[in-house]
């Protein structure tokens, strides 16, 4: 049975309480850049921090000085941007049980992921590593990831913490966020995780929020994390994140990643100055000694086998294809294509895999599967293939491009493999630009000229302006699927799945629809979030923008319905009970989204939020009958007035639909409120107090003796019924005193 | 020769050093509603201060206790959102001329105006007493009102100090804003007129400013307004906005209207307690009896014209009418009309103009001209008019909507005055929709069936959705026109003078694309302004909206061209010449306005602002060549990190047209940049030193001795370029002092 550093605390506690302070300091600050350090006649022992989180990206001896190449061979999964569109936790998870068990028999103490940032534009540079623009999608996904990680005893580091939504400066960028977006949009999946899943550790981050590094952020670190959350692990900095190594120790960062450097002496010689407690030290070191406890007791010496893994990787990517449009063709749709169809292959990615994104993240794979070798295997007769460009457009592509349409014009069906170059996609740096590169655009014109009957398989790890690309009628969207992808691109093209993938981001007509376009990635070290709550759909839904695809969206090659729609409050939330039913003749998958909305609120709410999922596969025909359950504390806003999470009492409305925007059946349901009453007083506006009759009786009583008036005026009110009474108590001949005991008594 | 307060201020030194802390105290709140205290045995005078701007509202004697009723009969004016329209301080100077003398013809000290406030939105509750979301535009319009009335000696106070761009929880409500939006759009017209007109006073406002009160905000109201702009007047609250009185004396908060109340006796115990210096109270009074003697040495026993000031308010007015639209009706425009020709008048508010808002700039006027009697009095044949529709929507409006249509199907033309009811547009609170009553929809639908040839005439405070309202031909928009409105609505339809307005507000397609839209007017006391710099045209232009009608837009009954534009930099700014062509064969009107740009900058600019204008009459066929003179401080941009202005260097586009987004030329031109560099060091990232010289000679020359590197990658460069060198100094091997100094060298 696994454990967890937790378990170790008390040890750890005593271990500590017999180290000096050098030696408590030293553990506060990594060995090098991935071990943390150990003391062996203390029986601490190092533990291994490795890269992922869809694969071990774990330097082999002797690795560069930055770190970033030459890794061990692993399994490379799908990274977050397709893992995501599964909108299936069961899938994280499996992965993560892989992984895992692949960190076991690598010695890796705690695999670095996942990372759950939300996606504020599409030109975030990392869009890959994360899951979505919906913190409740992104939470769920990433909750079970640790769940399956962690059943292993390997940590995982929930990063990065927090509001690193871009790339650019993230080194000294201040994320500047209104408390109601920083809550319920950019901590909501942070506080998720933590609550259900008790990540071993969490991850700060490089960047500030409203001016104060993460890193050195006791509001975030301690007041929020560990005091508001109950977390119980470590904190970890992001690889050289830490500014200022003594007020990261006070703000509770304990472990500082890399090392050696400065820390553990800066540390020293501030507790020595009375300007750092010890006992702040002490805390750091106690949480890295459980750490290393923890790991040394569930190390084991295991292999774990790439094959079987590699299966995993083809089966979760199958799950992650997103069929974004598949009209008919002279009255048929192109997909499924069938065995006997002579298809020709075109596109450098379908011999020439992109699938996964630059920087720490990038896995050494095992092997990568390409997609023409496996549709060749799936088809009967024999596929031709042509590049038709180079992925950086710099080859003779108008002959490419002609060989291409050449190939298309003589098949039955051309599937076209686009995407986006893999160095325009990496850690380190945002994009600029959201257009696939004009030669692959040039081909697909001509192709489809060539030959209408055309599919488009598309890879890029961030959303992509589809504007010519929808000119073709089927696209499948292929997001980055890992190194089997390819297989997987296959099997879903020839119906041996039903793709099931729904999309975690908007695709919207323009980029300057995007709702932070105005102020992505910011300016002068800060970047304001302009646009408050209303992120990816919540934004277009609420300005009524048309998009290319709304957030959701996912064809299958079945049809199924959502009918008989009933929802009844629990303690714990709500529970929406739907008939599902599969109304065509092919087995198939589907997923069912529960969104709410609360139209009267007193907060200015998206008009749909995605609350619930649930993944189902059924055979044709089939209908059953699946309740989702809507968990409570998901229905509140946060309330900066008082600092907490409510659930507003009213009717909440549920729209359980295919996506955001193509809603099959709406119910609502009367939600009982938190209760919450601000006590009425002298800085209570006149409106306040006419609008509860305690409050009517007491204003109405003293105007009644000082003005003779019996009622306010509507018009009137109109006009002062917004001023706090204590301006107005001589105005108005009002007796304060008086006043404020009425409001009392009530 | 008219005084200022600044021209006693010794005389108040010497009087104020004469009195004791009580009567020091009370002279820095209100004897009253609207005067100031005098203490007759010093030789101080109580000053009158009244309600305005377009128009005097002098409480008469014995005035309700709110101070909201019975006022002298006055002059109305235009209101200020229609005057911003005549894109001409001239008229607003002339405006503010005629506001003087009758200031001085009914002893009133100081005017409560101009109200300078941005429109974020077009939902803005007072919208009407502002100028227009462009900050140069209300600056400009404001300091030609201040220098008019100011030249008879009698005061202005510029409004509602600042950011008071709602009336929603106006007493409570912190606008939250950025540096660049509030010192660029919220302060910038503050600012001009501050520098340039020297208003006799600023009213601090309601609300609060990222969470300080406005009249307690010693960032505003000393470090900016006195400090930075060298503003030599006093601060007045406005009425009931003072919530700490100490608070706001020590701010800078000179005089606390009304009176009287507790706040002289809180500041006596303040200094007495040692919270406040005797020299603050000090101060305030000294700023209040330098008021007291201007006032009283430019106080002069007078009268004035109602007439002839009657005539300007009809001249001003229509100069303010906007021509939206007049599309040709059977081959002609409907507009301006013959006299000949056969006119049906219909819609209540030709004969019950709307012509001001409610609220405290509610002028009792000295007539109204109504526009169904001057349109008779143009008109040769006989001009019947129909209601059509009562204001409210309580009559029987199928019969008064089929009595207008007989009308104006007999007609040959139907002119139909639409307009927002009264009770609608006030002080006090926000709209909530901008849609124009569905009776008056329902009844331009049904008379453009019965006579196509069916012009519009609105009447509005703030924006309002023109959807329906442009299937007529023609659209004559007369916003608020004040008393002169009819008269002056009539000379233009029958082409008396040219229409010249010009739109100082965009009007969008749809309420959802105003910028604002997600976060006006906020929640829990809270407005974030989300949109940032993007407000108004900024905002539709940056994301690329179409709109109803952009910001500049009107027609005039003649053409004008814009041609051989030609741009020189001087020390003052920019000089532009431009040719203007009347090409018509009418004499009309024309209003060139000017715009800038700068694609590479800094920071993110709004793709066009407004910078200057120049409203022209010339005669049919004329040519002239004009030469406007953008002021260099109006291109800089407001830098957060320097806490400045800054104009930055570059290469300005330069369009000049008709409105934002009818360029007729476009020029450039190369400005030189204010000097600021910003000094490298172990805080600047790899790139900031790779991108200057002497930057990357240290770096590299480190690079070379610490890892041999001669060169840095791009690709590296990118993920590791916005790192701060002082986090990689032991990671990279660099010497930090060698690389400091090295720096430093430079």
């Amino acid at each position: 049975m696994a454990t967890n550093p937790i378990d170790h605390r008390d040890r750890a506690r005593e271990i500590v309480a017999g180290l000096d302070l050098d030696q408590k300091a030293a553990l506060t600050t990594g060995a090098g850049f991935w071990d943390t350090v150990g003391i062996d006649g203390a029986g601490i022992v190092a533990v291994t921090l490795t890269d992922g989180p869809h694969g071990i990206r774990k330097q082999t001896e002797g690795g560069d000085a930055l770190g970033l190449n030459n890794s061990v061979v692993a399994v490379c999964f799908p990274p977050a941007v397709a893992m995501a569109a599964t909108f299936d936790p069961a899938v994280a998870e499996e992965v993560g049980d892989a992984l895992g068990r692949a960190c076991l028999a690598e010695k890796v103490g705690v695999l670095l992921g996942p990372g759950i940032n939300i996606k504020r534009s599409p030109l975030g540079g990392r869009n890959f590593e994360y899951y979505s623009e919906d913190p409740i999608l992104a939470g769920a996904m990433a909750a079970a990831f640790v769940r399956g990680v962690q059943r292993h005893g390997v940590g995982t580091s929930l990063k990065h913490f927090a509001a690193n939504n871009q790339e650019t400066e993230r080194f000294r960028i201040s994320s500047d966020i209104d408390p109601r977006p920083l809550h319920e949009i950019y901590l909501r999946a942070f506080e998720h995780v933590v609550r259900t899943a008790q990540p071993w550790s969490v991850m700060a981050a490089y960047n500030k929020i409203n001016g104060v590094y993460a890193t050195q952020n006791t509001w975030l670190l301690t007041d929020t994390l560990r005091q508001r959350w109950g977390f119980e692990g470590f904190v970890v900095s992001d690889w050289g994140a830490v500014d200022d190594r003594v007020a990261a120790a006070a703000a509770g960062l304990d472990l500082q990643m890399p090392g050696p450097g400065q820390g553990p002496a800066e540390l020293v010689v501030a507790v020595r100055e009375g300007r750092l407690s010890e006992t702040a030290v002490d805390a750091c070191a106690e949480r890295v000694v459980s750490l290393a406890l923890a790991a040394q007791a569930n190390s084991v010496d295991t292999t774990y086998d790439h094959e079987a893994q590699h299966e995993l990787a083809v089966t979760a990517a199958r799950r992650c294809l997103v069929l974004l449009a598949n009209e008919p063709v002279d009255g048929t749709p192109l997909l499924p294509l069938a065995p006997t169809t002579r298809v020709a292959v075109i596109g450098e990615f379908a011999r020439t895999p992109r699938y996964q994104g630059g920087g720490s993240s990038k896995v050494n794979p095992t092997r990568v599967d390409a997609a023409v070798d496996a549709i060749a295997a799936l088809a009967l007769p024999d596929v031709v293939f042509e590049p038709g460009f180079t992925v950086d457009g710099t080859g003779d592509e108008s002959a490419l491009r002609a060989a291409a349409v050449a190939r298309a014009a003589a098949a039955e069906v051309a599937v076209v493999f686009l995407g986006v170059p893999a160095g325009d996609e990496s850690e380190g740096f945002d994009r600029t630009d959201w257009r696939l590169p004009q030669v692959q655009l040039d081909l697909l014109v001509a192709v489809l000229a060539a030959n209408p009957a055309t599919v488009v398989v598309l890879s890029h790890g961030a959303v992509v302006d589809l504007a010519e690309v929808v000119a073709a009628p089927a696209v499948l969207d292929g997001l980055l699927l890992g190194e089997g992808g390819g297989a997987a691109v296959a099997d879903i093209l020839y119906g041996l799945d039903d793709p099931s993938g729904r999309l975690a981001e908007t695709i919207p007509l323009r980029l300057a629809d995007n709702p932070a376009h105005l102020d992505f990635p910011g300016e002068q070290l800060h970047v304001r979030y302009g646009e408050g709550v209303f992120v990816g759909y919540r934004g277009y839904d609420a300005r009524g923008l048309a998009v290319r695809f709304p957030f959701g969206h996912g064809l299958s090659y079945t049809t199924t319905t959502f009918t008989e729609v009933a929802a009844t409050t629990t303690a714990a939330g709500i529970d929406v009970a739907i008939t599902v039913t599969n109304t065509g003749d092919r087995d198939g998958r589907t997923v069912v989204q529960v969104y709410t909305g609360l139209d009267e609120s007193v907060v200015a709410r998206p008009p749909r939020e995605l609350k619930g999922m649930a993944a189902l596969a059924l055979s044709a025909g089939e209908s059953r009958r699946v309740t989702i359950s809507l968990a409570r504390p998901d229905l509140a806003y946060w309330d900066r007035e008082i600092d907490d999470w409510v659930v507003e009492g009213g009717r909440y409305r549920i729209d359980v639909g295919h996506s955001s925007r193509d809603i099959d059946a709406t119910v609502s349901v009367e939600v009982a409120g938190d209760t919450s009453t601000k006590p009425l007083g002298l800085d209570s506006t006149l409106s306040e107090l006419l609008a509860v009759p305690h409050g009517r009786a007491a204003i109405l009583g003293q105007l009644q003796k000082s003005l003779g008036l019996t009622e306010i005026d509507p018009t009137l009110e109109q006009l002062i019924g917004s001023i706090p009474l204590r301006r107005v108590v001589p105005m108005l001949g009002l007796d304060a005193a008086e006043l404020t005991a009425a409001l009392a008594d009530a």
